[in-house]
């Protein structure tokens, strides 16, 4: 049985696009079906360009750690573990409504975006398995 | 077949806020059944009187970008569209412990508020659909 | 039918703990599998010593307000909730891999969590249920 898991992408910090990024793999290489949709800030990182990283308020003094830890550990980085995903089948979805507010064209969006769509169509196609919201 | 949508509203910033009304108002215009448990942080704007715009630490300077943004795009504001989801039959509850913990009382709640419930009622009314929590 | 809840901690914020510390106990007390995955910032409170409190840099000037009314209405702390919720059956378990980015060992856990576990695992063990990301 295939399962499915959707994620809605709303953050824009590099800790839960990372988040993000691992479960999407996680779930794609047991074989659920792997849906991303990103809105909001979480767009931000989404478009063409230089993806900055950026911690919470909160963690931000934690920047140094994470990052050599990420690096001893040979994590990769969310991109790479999106990508991953996608060979997979995963597909990423761009939010229609946020990249209006937000004055993004869809000749903006990296190409690791596979299309815009709305929030109502993407609800639809969660239907029946795990959605998570990040 | 109709499914259920059930978001549990914990962040008090208003951009979660607006997330928490889009995916209402589409799930519920599409025919779900739409609840929202609205605690902690969320129950600052579900007061009677003037409803504050907070955005996170982080995004904190995009918040002319975001605003101007809406109005061009004639995003309605979140409140109208929770008020449109709950004319397709969502239903807005306050968390019975945080309100306590808030101070809050009953008649302190805005009348978009349905009623006063506890975190299990809650959860068992969403079971079988999606749950977000936001 | 016993429902599942599954639990992705991954916020490190007290406030966020303490609603995955209700849900968890809610949960479990009604007869559900409670499962919490503890990763990333969420795992800083589930070392061996002493709980931070800390609330998101937003609402930090209500900490005042929150613990006044968490000891009114005689709230529980987020611990003896989620120990609360172990007895019911609930299992606490922490992300490997954030543990090596975070050069968290097996020992510096604190003894609430019963073991460590990959994200994919997890993923699997919470097919069919709900699955909340805090």
């Amino acid at each position: 049985m295939v399962s499915k898991l959707s994620i809605i992408l709303f953050s824009g910090t590099t800790d839960k696009i990372l988040s993000a990024g691992v479960l999407s793999q996680a779930g794609a290489a047991m074989g659920s079906e792997v849906r991303i949709f990103v809105t909001f800030w979480g767009l931000l990182s989404f478009t063409k360009g230089e993806k900055k990283m950026m911690l919470p308020k909160e963690f931000e003094q934690m920047g140094p750690v994470f990052m050599q830890g990420m690096a001893r550990e040979h994590v990769k980085s969310w991109y790479e573990m999106i990508m991953e995903a996608k060979e997979f089948g995963a597909k990423v979805y761009a939010c229609s409504m946020a990249c209006g507010v937000m004055g993004i064209k869809r000749e903006d969006l990296d190409p690791i975006v596979d299309d815009m769509v709305g929030a109502a169509a993407f609800l639809q196609q969660a239907e029946g398995g795990q959605t998570l919201y990040i």
